[in-house]
Parts: structure tokens; C-alpha cells; sequence
């Protein structure tokens, strides 16, 4: 039953590519304002596919920011099973744009990989399950099973409106299991059930002395230079071996068995050196590069300034400076408390002499964690390897996706992570792509995968 | 014999301004390259204007970088005394642009200021000279004393190429004395004779971690962030209590005699909460901040950057940050021993896991005492107070000026700091301005000076 629908994907891969490419081709970048207009067209471009599919109730949700894109299909009748597959079209921002070998929103095939903003995350995995869905469609005539689409335009800011969303329709949206395809697997062609997820918090630092930039030479030794107050705090909350030395963050971390490392250590991940350029790995003492990424909570400054940045040199005191800061969370953290450790910690580190601000990031996520063996989870494995061919494995990530833990909060059904795409995929940053393999042997695995589960 | 030419300040005080307001119209920003031609405007201003006077052998020398303009009066005799007078036209780069109340290149009075980029320095103190020449020339028919100029357009990039020039020159600029206004008094109207200058150096720290930014999810936990290198490496120079903990930094710094705090005690500055919005100075431990700011050496993060710094947020690790680092130096601190010692604890300090690069800022100069009884200074703060009407204070600030060592250094001749600025006055900030009265009493200042220098 498989073979016409594959038969269809291979017949019709340049125009699947084709069509793939014009999605690219909108630079639908969330945060910023700007991009408004492009936000839509992608929104449209989603609505025009899945009416051309043949999807039931088709419609661009209002959320009161970028809009949700819905289709529902029901012909499989009330004995076939529903899933609720999400996933998103809009992408994060592209600078430094000079750091792109070629434009992010002009798609471009070299050596076996798609390079375009959005290819990977989330734009080219959520076309797979569209063009799959086609492919039914074109051959069978109908769905293996009844699903609700849920596309949204506000993932890479959070998802902010989506959480509302998702409790007003939980009537409409509520299915037999969720199905998102937002992540990746441990290496290129090396089939990955994603059991664990990472949560999320972050904050903003703003220190202020001085109303203006001061001569340093007339105000030196007088005033205290914010840049300086800002460094000395963020050192006090990370020291040299990688521990976070905020009081109470790795309070309640569930720690991490020897089973858990011993499976983490089979997983043959990336090179992190090959994949980054980096000489030498840094983790947290006691722990693994690659049991840190996966298991135990991150702290990251993802962007500072302060003063002058120009060429040369200027002899200021600068009146300002700002810090941002995003840590991921493990099982056992709490991301609004951790975020009050974060500003307690800073607020009782800041210096009399200078103003310091600090701004809660609205984004936030708990950690999630689901049963390896559950059927559904099963079914995916067995598909990945069918179409891989090779054993698939089991993974935490390091990564962060709120909706899962929202919809498991809500909708208390299970939620299987079907990612391909792969660590070379520079999600993120510039030259971000995805190859053509996982284009191919994804789709593939999804044909397995919704025919298994119709067959339960 | 000082009246005909006061009266003719007096009397032209309009065109005088009028003629000021063109030489800061022109944005003479030396450090930025699509600045030239403006600088080469500056240069042709002052060229005109030294003709315009009766100045002999005006010329715009050739300096491998942007000109200095020379000219030379000796038709005051043999007997006379000459001096070189020394000032810059260039002038300090204007960002942030927003922060300005006016145009930094379209002068404006405001109550009682002239607010442009260059109004205090130095453009503004310089013009006093030449207007002063000016004034003697149309009511006298002759100067007090021989002159020789000498205005470079360098001086706000660390006056690269005069070091060399004072050299090759040193016959034809040979002096008795020398005279520079680029500096301030401590409080507006208040005579200050300035007795000592901080020397100078200072750094950029460039450190380098993946060849990309990398997602936060995927490779937190394994790669070292750069940012957070950075501000352990900035923390780790400096403490809460404002002492510099690079290894040597202090040795051989001579210390703060008992008659000396009194001396600075006396001063009656400026207030700096007043001056810069702080709420609480900050001043190394054991030092009040007019002490450091004066007598003590200081250390200045000028700027930093790394990551992202637009709008929302962006889960990165960047895979660079950068930091621009300027110590101001005291008698007794070699700035090329300073900027070793400084290279040295960075590198000293850096994590094998990121590339950490230190860039020797080339500018760098000596700290600078003079005798404050010299002759030469006391004429100069006898006309202080006959011109301000009040008695004249000495003291030793924190500003470096390189040319001070360096003439210091070549002539061996007596040097007297002739400067009208204020600390209000914003230099290298925002709304830079220069108080009127300073204009008027300060070339009255250098009317009763040149007098009383000829009559020795």
C-alpha cells in the first residue's frame, strides 16, 4: 500500500523541491517587524497548499499576532486514529547576514544540501508532511488516518500567542496523539526518537551609571564604569569548571542515573569540534560534553554591547550596558523560579554605583520527558529504521520546544518527536541547510509511520 | 597697551563667533576614513586664516596621515621671547547621534553655550589663539612675542605621525616655551593652572570561540561560550572595591604625598553626581574619587560586543566578543611596560577552550608634572585671575595629552596648559558645548599673557 505513494514522491521530487523552494523563498521572520507582510504570504502560502491537498475546514486563525494556520481532515472515519501535527513557518533572523555563503531566502542545492533560512527549522520538515499527505491523496485517495494541522508563525518568538490558543480550541484540537517534526537526529542518516526535551527561561540585564558617555580621562577613578559592573556580575554566575553559581538553579535536578550515561554514552553523536571549530570542549565539571548538552542545564549570554564598537579607539566611560541571557532546563527545574533566582542573583550582585535593570524574558518552557517504549514511540522507531535502514536510537536534546510541554499540559495525549534534521544544519545561524537525504528518507519514514499507526 | 586689542575682541565679538561657527560646521572626525576631505577643509580653514592674519610661511605639512598646519611670526624681534603654540582641529566621532540636543556639526547657543562637536575641544580653544593673533595685529600692527603654530589634525587618533614630525623638525620648531589649550579649568570661571597629566594606554580583546554562532539547545553544555570568557577575563582585572588586580600594574607608582591630597582637598571641583547623573561615586579603596580621578591610574572598558543585539531574543552562542580596553597611567607607570603587563594577564587568564587575541592600542603616552612655580607659570596664573577675577588653582588632571611628553621629551622646554574647557562640557560625548564666558575671559586671559611674557 506504500509503494504507489512513495512511487509518487520520487515521480514528483523536482516539483515537491520546486514548490519547497518557493516556501523558502519568503523571508518570514518573526521578530521582527519589518517582516509582517512575509509573515502572512507564508501563512498563505500553507492555506493555499492545504486546500490543493484536499484538507477539510482549511482557515488562518487570529492569535493577535502572526497567524495560525488550521486544516482539519476527518474522511478516515471515526475508527482510524487522529493525530495533531504541529509545526511552524516562520524562521529566525538571518544576521550576520555577510556570513552567508548565498542568500538565505534563495534557495540553493550544493553537495546534497538545501541551503536556505528556514530549510531545517521548521519551514522544510513541516512541507514533508504536506507533500506525504499529497502524495496519499494523489494515490490512495484519502488519509490513513484523521488529522488536525497546526501551523503557527510565532516559534522563534516564543509561541507567544499559541499557548492560548491551544486552551480556547481544546475541543477542536484534541486528538488520539500529537506528531511534531522540529528537531534532529544525533548525526546525518542515524534514525533518533527524541525522548527528552529541555525547558527555557531567560532574562535581559541592563546596567546604567552615567546619563552620558564621560571623558575617561576627566571622570576616571569617579565614576563606575557599567561595563565593568555588568562583566563582574555575569562572571559571579558561571565560574571557569562550567558550574552556574546562582544559589538554588540545580536545586531539585533529578540527577542523572548511570543507566541514563550509559545510554548517552552509546549514542554516536556529532564531533563537536569537527561541527564547531572549537580546539577543546568546555562542560560541567564532573560531567561529559555531550551528558551536559543532553541532561543537565545550560546558562548562556547570547548577546552583549556597551559603548563604543566603532573603529579605533574612543576614551569614554560609557553611560550603558546590556546583557542577554537564556538557560535551558532539565526535569526538576521550575522555569519561573529559576528566572527569580536569575534577577535575585543579579540584583544582590549589582553594584550601589550603578542602575541595574533586569528584564524577564516572556518566553519559557518546562523540561519535558516521555516514556521510550510507549506503542506510538515504537511504531516511529520501527518506520525510521525501515526507511534508514539502521537501528534507531534513543536521545535527549538540549533544545527547547514549548508547545510540547504545553500540549502535554493540556491535552494530556502523547507526543512523538519525528525530527530529521541533522547537526550540521547550522539552525540558527548563518548557512543554515538540510540535506536532501533526510528530505527523502523523512518522507519516507512518514508513509511507514501513518500506515503502521492506521494499522493498530 | 592690552586695551585697544581687548576693545577690539570686544568690538567684534559677533563676527569673531560667526567666523567660529564655520570652522565647527566642518566635520573634522579624524578617526573615521570618510572624514578626510572634511579634515582636509579643517586644515585649509586654518591655513586661510593664518594668512588672513600676516603670519609668515603658512603652510600644511605632510605628515603621511592628515595635515599639520604650520606658521611662524618673528618679526616680534630677536630679543623677543617665541612661542610654539600647539592645538588640534580634528575633533572626536559624534555617536550616538540621537543623543544629541542639536546638529554636532550646525553650532547653537544655549544659555550661555556654544553646543558643537569641537566647540571645548579643541577647535574652540584654538580659534581663541588665532582670533587673540588677529586682535593684536589689527590694533597693535604687530604680536608680543614670536609665534610658531602648530595645529595638527591627528590628535583624537593618538596624533600618530607628530611624534615623528616634532622630531624631523626639531630645529625649525625649537622654542623658549610652549603653550597648549586643549585642557579645562575645575569649575567654570575658576582660573586652573593644570600641573600634570595622566599618561596612556590601553588594549582590544578579541575572543574567538566556534567558527559560527551555534544553537544554545545543541551545544550549550559542550562549547565555551565567548562572551562569558570575556567578562570572566574583564572581571578578573579589576575588583568591587575598584583596584586593578593586573599583576604589577601599581608597582613604581609614586606615593600620594600628604601635602598633595591637601592641595586636591582645596580644589573645589565640580560635583560629579551633579555632573553625571550618578547617584554614588565610585573611586578605588583608600582614594576619593578626586584623588583617583587626578592623582591615581584608572582603568576603562571603552566598549564591548559579542552576539546579538537586535530586538527579542536569539538563543545563541555567538561565536565571538570583543572588548576595547584604556588605562589612564601616573608618574612613575611606563605605558609600554603597562600595556605588557595588561597583554599579559589576559592571556594569562584566557580559557584554553576559546582563541583569545589581545591588539596593542599604538597610541600610548607618559604621564606629565610640571614645576608649578616656573616663571612662565606664574605670569599665566597672575592673567588668569586678572582676566577671571579670581585667584588661580593648581592641579593635576586626568586626561592625557601625548604631545605634552613628547615636547617634554624633544625641546626640553618649559610647557604651560593654557585650557578654558569646563567639566560640563561634554567632551567625546553627546552635546559637547563651550561656555561663552570662557571664550571672552579666556582670550582676555591670553591678551594680559603675551603682554606679560614680552615684558620679561
Amino acid at each position: 500500500m506504500s509503494e504507489n505513494v512513495l512511487n509518487y514522491l520520487a515521480e514528483n521530487r523536482d516539483q515537491l523541491l520546486q514548490k519547497l523552494n518557493e516556501f523558502l523563498t519568503i523571508p518570514s521572520v518573526s521578530t521582527d517587524p519589518v517582516h509582517k507582510k512575509d509573515i502572512k504570504k507564508a501563512a498563505n502560502f500553507m492555506e493555499a497548499y492545504l486546500n490543493e491537498i484536499g484538507f477539510d475546514k482549511v482557515e488562518q486563525q487570529d492569535t493577535g499576532g502572526h497567524p495560525l494556520v488550521y486544516a482539519e481532515y476527518n474522511q478516515a472515519g471515526p475508527d482510524a486514529p487522529t493525530v495533531l501535527f504541529y509545526g511552524h513557518y516562520d524562521v529566525q533572523p538571518v544576521d550576520p547576514l555577510e556570513l552567508w555563503d548565498s542568500d538565505p531566502f534563495k534557495p540553493e542545492i550544493r553537495n546534497g544540501r538545501l541551503y536556505a533560512r528556514g530549510s531545517s527549522d521548521d519551514k522544510g520538515q513541516v512541507f514533508m508532511h504536506l507533500a506525504v499527505f499529497e502524495a496519499f491523496m494523489k494515490t490512495e485517495g484519502k488519509l490513513p488516518l484523521n488529522v488536525k494541522v497546526c501551523i503557527e508563525g510565532e516559534e522563534e518568538i516564543g509561541s507567544e500567542n499559541l499557548y492560548k490558543i491551544l486552551h480556547d480550541k481544546k475541543e477542536a484540537f484534541q486528538a488520539d496523539f500529537a506528531v511534531i517534526s522540529d528537531s534532529g537526529m544525533v548525526a546525518k542518516n542515524q534514525p533518533t526518537i527524541l525522548y527528552g526535551l529541555k525547558g527555557f527561561t531567560g532574562i535581559e540585564i541592563n546596567v546604567t551609571g552615567p546619563d552620558h558617555d564621560l571623558h575617561s580621562g576627566m571622570y576616571g577613578g569617579a565614576v563606575k564604569n557599567p561595563i565593568m559592573a555588568l562583566t563582574q556580575i555575569l562572571a559571579s554566575m558561571k565560574n571557569e569548571e562550567e558550574v552556574i553559581t546562582v544559589d538554588g538553579f540545580y536545586d531539585g535536578v533529578e540527577p542523572l542515573a548511570d543507566e541514563e550515561r550509559e545510554l548517552i554514552k552509546q549514542v554516536n553523536g556529532e564531533d563537536y569540534k569537527e561541527a564547531t571549530g572549537i580546539n577543546e570542549t568546555a562542560s560541567e565539571k564532573g560531567y561529559t560534553a555531550k551528558e551536559h548538552t543532553m541532561a543537565r542545564p545550560t546558562f548562556e549570554i547570547n548577546g552583549i554591547y556597551g559603548g563604543y564598537q566603532g573603529e579605533g579607539t574612543k576614551t569614554i566611560i560609557p553611560s550603558s550596558a546590556t546583557a542577554k541571557i537564556t538557560c535551558r532546563l532539565v526535569p526538576g527545574q521550575d522555569p519561573t523560579n529559576i528566572q527569580q533566582l536569575l534577577v535575585d542573583h543579579v540584583k544582590k550582585h549589582a553594584p550601589a554605583s550603578v542602575k541595574v535593570e533586569v528584564v524577564k524574558e516572556k518566553l519559557s518552557a518546562k523540561a519535558y520527558k516521555v516514556e521510550p517504549n510507549h506503542p506510538l514511540i515504537d511504531s516511529a522507531a520501527k518506520s525510521y529504521t525501515k526507511a534508514f535502514g539502521k537501528e534507531t536510537v534513543y536521545v535527549r536534546m538540549g533544545g527547547s520546544i514549548p508547545v510540547v510541554e504545553w500540549i502535554e499540559d493540556i491535552y494530556k495525549m502523547p507526543i512523538v518527536l519525528l525530527g530529521f534534521g541533522t547537526p550540521e544544519d547550522r539552525l540558527h545561524s548563518p548557512n543554515e541547510s538540510f540535506p536532501l537525504d533526510s528530505f527523502d528518507k523523512g518522507m519516507e519514514t512518514l508513509v511507514y509511520y501513518w500506515n503502521e499507526v492506521n494499522n493498530k
